[in-house]
């Protein structure tokens, strides 16, 4: 009865700790560069979170979780951060992986099937075209950039009380 | 020699006239609902910018298009509001197909080969799995929705002239 | 003044007549049996809702919707008091052409591009193998019949006043 | 004799105790997150099913299956219970990862090759529109949540014995 | 009241004369042959089965419906047969097109969204290994000609008075 | 050239004994359950061909080589026997996963790839259509259960010696 | 019945007068060039094989078909020749048309849904491979070329009486 | 210097006694049936090219080629020689495997993406109608086989001394 | 035979005239604006070549091209230059039409099924990886653009007399 | 305080002996043949960029990096070469794979997921048919060759000091 009790109050310890912790599945690593195990592995085991780790890189938490999944290439500068946030040797291979040249665009199938993504795929499917009439509009025959690009995501709540994301795309026209 | 100089002179005035102007090639014209056709015709010969129409419906620019589009309904209020701006008989079949319910998705294919367009479904590509941990860490397990959703599109000069495009995605979750 | 504020006064009028009546866009007419058309139109002229005509009929509002577009067979029976209530001519080809076999399948794309269908497709996506996992050990290796299959929609609304859909699929095991 | 003779009853037995127990073949592990191989082993050998696993947790027999197939995310609570009931080290990585942030949509490929998936394939791909129809005419424009959403399966026999499944989907509008 | 019965009646009528008679739908015209809408509105305006059909040209029905789909080469005398049973001229160029050489496989698409037709799809699906495994071991390495090929459709009624379809295709090693 | 002479024999002596043996390549063991490696591994050491299987399991040929692919399930009779002609421990794992839940459809590719599969595949793609009508006819709307399914592999040898492959499949209406 | 005989033999005369005359389906047209429409029907009209066609041009079979097809471009001497073989006027624009630059490979889908064409695609699909080893050592690394390439087909009889056909394909390397 | 000159010396002696040698990168194994990796293994280190097997065979190149890539069955004659030929016990499960059913079509994708299989691929694309036009014309409608099937690769030179690749497809009509 | 002979020439003339004269089939222009139908029309009677019309607008000829096949924008000088060169009404609603903004990448399917593009495609599959790394070490992370973009095409004989075509593609980085 | 300093130096200094050092993650090697991985490990190693091994060979460096990503096949010179420049045993089996044939075209897939290659896709798709207008134009009826083709990438500054590249393709025709 103790033992059971025991355990059950350890799982909620364990959640207590880690209300929100973004992690990465085994199964997924196959799509991801060699890094990107070794990364998520040490978030997870020093309890970081991504708004943690931007802060004492200095940089956005998507730009830093987009280094995570091997979407972005990481400065020196960014290297050396994230070793001693992380207590990675320095020595080691990853630090002159993670400054490699990624070979993007392989963390997901597209059309994505995990239904978070989708939504995002989905406002690209719908209001395309309706984006592309107003930067028109606006700009004139150009295109925006997807890789001169930054992007931010906060929440804001709403006088119900309810939750919204705001996510802000910017990109050299 | 004259007549030259006038033909060049007539393009030139329209292009003063309209120096951006989204319209729609006919080539399009199958993928999108009956009424898109009336509304950019008037739109073009009255040459209203999605801003000017925005503004007199006192609904966002993307709506707008949106709506234009076919991935958007219109409320009575908004029918009756365009119907009056664009110079449409109100008793036309027109105005009841706005106010039938969308088959939204239909505007493009995906993958979107327009590059404009391509560029956000890059990002979705790209910083989808850089999204969802970003949010999951912010908001738990959940998701963010792309129907109860706003969007603008907001042009920004940064100190050195050059243009960005920001675009807000604000969907509850 | 006054012409302006008819206009807007009648496509409210019209809203206020029709608040949530389903209709058909002429662009989605080739995905559909040549009846489609004459059966929306009827429908829309005489404003009926589905549950109008399902009761009429007495058979389900799914049931109706569904041979509106062309993927289920009207009986004899049906196809008279369809007649009947939309004002069609008993002897028209329709009328032969509705108790046709249905060429099934065709009413639009998969994965659908509209969100809402998309999300009955994403419900399969998740929880296709939990479906599976439950119905097996519940009846043992088998099917559950998507063609000898009953299907009803009805509107629940939770304490908080939030509106629910309710499907359900009930089909031959 | 006897040798065969007892083979065949030995299996037998088994089949017997274990007349319907969803498990899971090795050949399709690589699609499920890491923990789904370790809960299906010790579901197994404790021969429950998810019925029994449902009371246990007090969460639907469908919802504990998406669990398993790592479609949905485990409370810290249903984590410990879990933990408890198939006889896991709450110490073990495995409870961490049930707490993650799900993977959604990589259990099988779509259109589905499993005949009892695909029948739900083919309710979505046949009677789409008019599920959208119906909602439309009932709720108005919007959507029915696929994420804020519940499910049952259930058993009813006919007047001819004849079973029949019932599948209940229930999502917010 | 009168005009409405006999209106009921006219149409029940119809269903009583012509109780399963194939026809073809207008949108489906796209995907067959030209020849393929004067058959089949000939078939429909004489009443006539392919069972009525086949027996006249001394064919299997199979066989005949494949002609009618444009799948299949009718020799001259099909031709001049067809002609008088349908009342076709036999000078029009129709008769000169039904013996060119079919341009097979486009009557519609593949995975089959029709659900009667995804059926036979799917023991292709399930059962293609199996069937080669035994042919394998009954006639050695080798293939079975799809088009040196004879088929029937029959029907069977078991002890329990359930209808059962027996196809038998029948193709030279 | 003694030892040249007899491994030539051993190899006609090899193909002697098992004229016509289906067996399984390793490399297409990932898209079958695990438990189909040892059932063909049994099956070539003791040179069974299916027809003898067939005989000791009272099942058809078709049924019991989809077994082994994993497309059907095994009752506790067919495992017993099974295991006792292929001499496997009936308490090996592999008798409960024959008994398991199949996850049927993943044997090959579709559009298959496979000659002697692909014929079948181009019968469905050229007589689908003239199959539904036929059916239609003779059973009105419907369809042809691919699950409560029963089929059959015969050798039929025409008058000039040239043997033909009969299949029937034989399915509940 | 004079008139029954009458027709009977007038279809019979047809086939006598053409017994292999390769013609094309209205509904193929859309996926080739506009010329081919005219080209078709004049052959048809005068009877003509490609065989004939061929001879009178100076060409292989093969390219003149390929040339009615949309696929090959025609030299001035093919046109003039064509036009006064098949009675167009030189002056009109298909002569024009057909010494553009085609836009090749629209022929047909791939993979081919034709019987006769997946054949040849089965070929590239089984031994392409093979192709590639046995070239590569006879002619080291390189490739064939597809375009500076002449083929013929030809028929042979075997010893038994039966036909093979003979394709060459002979390209540059 | 000396070290060096050898180390270019050997490899260019490596280059001199296999000027062309097929044989097969360890990265495309898993597309191939398990003896292949052995067979090319065996030929790569006896430098023997297709030809001199195909001679010790008394078969034509392309079909030892194709064997080697399981796309065809080898007899226990051609298993038995090459055995001798390649230095293999005659008793491994390898000689026991060439002489089952192989499962054909896997050893590349579709469409090809090596540049020489495309061109046979952009053949069939191109001229796929053509062919069929004139084989029509000239055997009246059916079908070449693609299994009773022989090929020849030869090589011409043409006056200006170029080299031309002579593929020969035979099949039975 | 004189009129034959007249025929014959006035082809031939025909072609002396317009040696090389890039036109646009009508089966393509549903791939493509509205004004290229009658911008290539006017071309093809004023027998203008890319180059003639580029060095008239003072662009590339790939440029202009672009234009033509509406994958680039006019600006308003262009759109009167071509008016006056191609004698269009400036007051049409082409020159308009031409000033839009474009909606690009329709002109043709990817990939490519045309043998010319196709060659391009395949240096982008086949080489892609390699101009990525070169560029990487070139130019460090970043991307080369495909809108702030200009494009050449040469023609160089070699000393064997032989021509090669010099594509120049040349980004913003 | 001391070690953290260090380390962030010494990843500087990693960075500052390879500013930009094109190799490959291990997750992209299942692509890529087999002597891939030692060739990219060898040249990181010695820290030599494309450029100076192009120098060595006396190649082009994108024809140096298609050798290293297995889409060119090296002579027995460049092999020597490279085993001497990356300290290879010119014995080892690298060296007789190098001068194997490729199997080309698997180094990604298509459409590219890589921003970077996705752009040349882009290009292809937007100016296909222009660049084959001018080509036409240019050249006459043909084919640019891809296989007898050369390729570099350039550098260039404009007057701005923005950085262009500059890709030139070289293909016969």
């Amino acid at each position: 009865m103790e033992g059971q009790h025991q355990r059950r109050s350890s799982i909620a310890a364990i959640a207590a700790e880690r209300p929100n912790l973004a992690s990465i599945d085994p199964s997924m690593l196959d799509r991801l560069p060699a890094y990107s195990a070794t990364l998520f592995e040490a978030k997870t085991q020093r309890r970081l979170t991504f708004e943690q780790i931007a802060e004492a890189l200095g940089r956005s938490e998507v730009a830093v979780a987009a280094l995570f999944y091997g979407q972005a290439r990481a400065t020196p500068e960014d290297a050396a951060r994230l070793a001693q946030l992380l207590g990675l040797s320095a020595e080691s291979p990853l630090a002159s992986q993670m400054v490699g040249f990624p070979d993007r665009g392989r963390a997901g199938p597209m059309p994505p099937v995990e239904p978070l993504i989708y939504r995002l795929y989905e406002i690209v499917q719908n209001y395309g075209y309706a984006f592309k009439a107003v930067m028109n509009e606006k700009f004139g025959d150009g295109i925006m950039s997807a890789i001169c690009f930054k992007s931010t995501v906060e929440k804001e709540v709403d006088e119900t009380g309810a939750p919204w994301v705001v996510i802000t795309l910017k990109g050299k026209w």
